[in-house]
């Protein structure tokens, strides 16, 4: 061994969510949105000058914060603006969470929670979703160094409604409460509506899911001044410059494209019911999804046999080999045929 | 103050450079490239399918790995890449710098090693350029953690030949040196040659300078495949989608632009050779710049004065306040027109 090699970050190998590259396949892997950009995102792209490449971005990314304020009625220095809610989520950790008491989140959620507190070395507790998977709110009543929860949460797909979520931040004021909402479009309550009462409140939300722009990589975080304010403080500190022009700009035309925005989410989550009963007529079980996602098991056959059954079809569903999850799939709600497409296979494979 | 204020990580209130948005004015503050993109990246521009942007970008970065290292003729397994040099050095830190021991970089060099560090929790060491600013090499074959070497350094504009990038690695080969060569292709020679003799050579450069791309943040780093697997390792378990769809397919034009490459470049030195011999006659003083700007002294009147004469001209150039350097001025190499207005300007005011 070379010497160096002893002083290489230890990590967990990982291999990111597939991402194949066939002409032909049915994608419900990632949770991506089977409907393309707004049309202003096109037209924009057509519009960017890129000539402007030449100089870096504007480090305030004033643009797309305005206009992200402006869909939220909330003032700009409200909002913060990165690479993706994984980025924004991963500011927010080093940001907030230096208490040295342990940040608590539940211990099935998004799996990169547990990887940024053990890159920021923030201690924290995972209290148990119960056996309906669902998160206990009592277990958030204890001291800690602030909470993160998300809402819908993931893989679970289950929503909580604001009375929830109010009741954790009553009981957390001292510390950071942060709720991630990559998924609230598809049918719950934005928590950004409490951020005038809970001074403490960080409010996550993303372009990949129900903006159709997961491949330009925006995140957004809506919160107290004082919140925005040490973020940028603590970005600017050591890396001012990652959202690109283009990411900005285009940025600005899928929030402003209310419209499409709108009509989109409603074709998913309408899909997502009628998907919902012909799974339920073919035995799958499954908590009530208000994502674009839906969380099932059969009660029959097996999750890795099901996953590995619609793999030969190019059907590509997520499977999670993991405790409590390993009798599981997580399929993204694609579009009506491609949905009828793994409702018919799922048919003739389950009446074999 | 509110209980969570206290937990807000502390950072040096950092802003960063300014990028005014005035119509007219000299930008010559932030080392950008004067000249646009190259014309294949306007084609890419107007060929990007952005439909695709629904779907999230290749965590691999395959087409833009591949088109990097075909361009330096190593293996695409050599190539790690990420959002600007700033992302692919810090993970670079990140990933290497873990023995405890002080890693080593300059007194005065790019201003981010330290901030990285510190945020890694990183010990660290900076020797101190001697008086003529260059990097004493001695001072770097004592025992350590790491070596960070900016080559050509900035803000001085030194530039090392091989023969001392060699010696500092002869002298370092239990821990992973890097040498961020973000200016190297306005007239050095690249340590990627030395990849192949040193194992724990990691070569950093960017595509915001000589490659006019500042606005959409591309970064790489080339080095032993043991290397590149280990970042790849390190970035991929904590944030897999980084990398828009545009970065990458707009990164590929333009480092297979190898003519406007050369051509760009070639107009930059010979402009930069120009500037000198004009402000040496008007009484300045700098180091043999190697880069495309210039780290220069005036011996009657101080860089403070100069740099706001300049502003109020809508000259931008760049000042910094730290002991040793706040009596010069960093000034990018813009096209010849810019430069005249700037040498014409600065006649004038020195002959009042």
């Amino acid at each position: 061994m070379k010497p160096w090699e002893a002083y290489i970050r230890k990590v967990e190998p990982y291999v990111p969510g597939e991402q194949p590259k066939l002409q032909k396949m049915i994608k419900l892997n990632t949770n991506e949105n089977p409907y393309p950009p707004a049309p202003e995102v096109f037209q924009t792209m057509k519009d960017i000058n890129i000539e402007k490449a030449k100089m870096y971005p504007d480090p305030t990314c004033e643009d797309l914060v305005k206009a992200i304020a402006e869909n939220f009625s909330v003032g700009a220095n409200q909002v913060f603006v990165g690479v993706g809610s994984d980025d924004v989520l991963g500011m927010a950790f080093l940001t907030f969470f230096n208490s040295h008491k342990p940040i608590l989140f539940p211990d099935i959620t998004y799996s990169f929670y547990d990887v940024w507190a053990e890159l920021y070395q923030i201690p924290y507790k995972q209290p148990m979703l119960d056996e309906s998977f669902k998160i206990c709110k009592e277990d958030y009543y204890i001291e800690n160094g602030g909470v993160v929860i998300a809402n819908p949460n993931a893989p679970t797909s289950i929503y909580e409604d604001l009375d929830f979520i109010k009741d954790i931040l009553e009981h957390n004021q001292d510390v950071i409460v942060i709720v991630d909402e990559a998924y609230i479009d598809f049918g719950g309550e934005s928590a950004v509506k409490l951020i005038k009462e809970y001074d403490n409140l960080l409010v996550v939300q993303t372009y990949s899911k129900s903006r159709s722009m997961a491949g330009m990589r925006i995140g957004y975080a809506i919160g107290h001044p004082d919140l925005i304010k040490a973020m940028n403080n603590v970005k600017y500190s050591y890396n001012s410059y990652t959202m690109s022009q283009v990411a900005i700009e285009t940025g600005v035309a899928a929030i402003n494209a209310k419209d499409y925005f709108e009509e989109t989410k409603e074709k998913i989550i309408s899909t997502r019911e009628r998907v919902k009963s012909s799974l339920r007529q073919l035995g799958f079980e499954f908590p009530d999804s208000r994502t674009n996602f839906l969380f099932v098991r059969h009660n029959l056959v097996s999750a890795k046999e099901l996953y590995d059954a619609l793999r030969e079809e190019n059907i590509f569903v997520r499977y999670f080999n993991k405790p409590r999850l390993d009798n599981y799939l997580r399929i993204t709600i694609g579009t009506d045929e491609e949905m009828d497409t793994l409702i018919l296979f799922l048919k003739n494979y389950l009446s074999r």
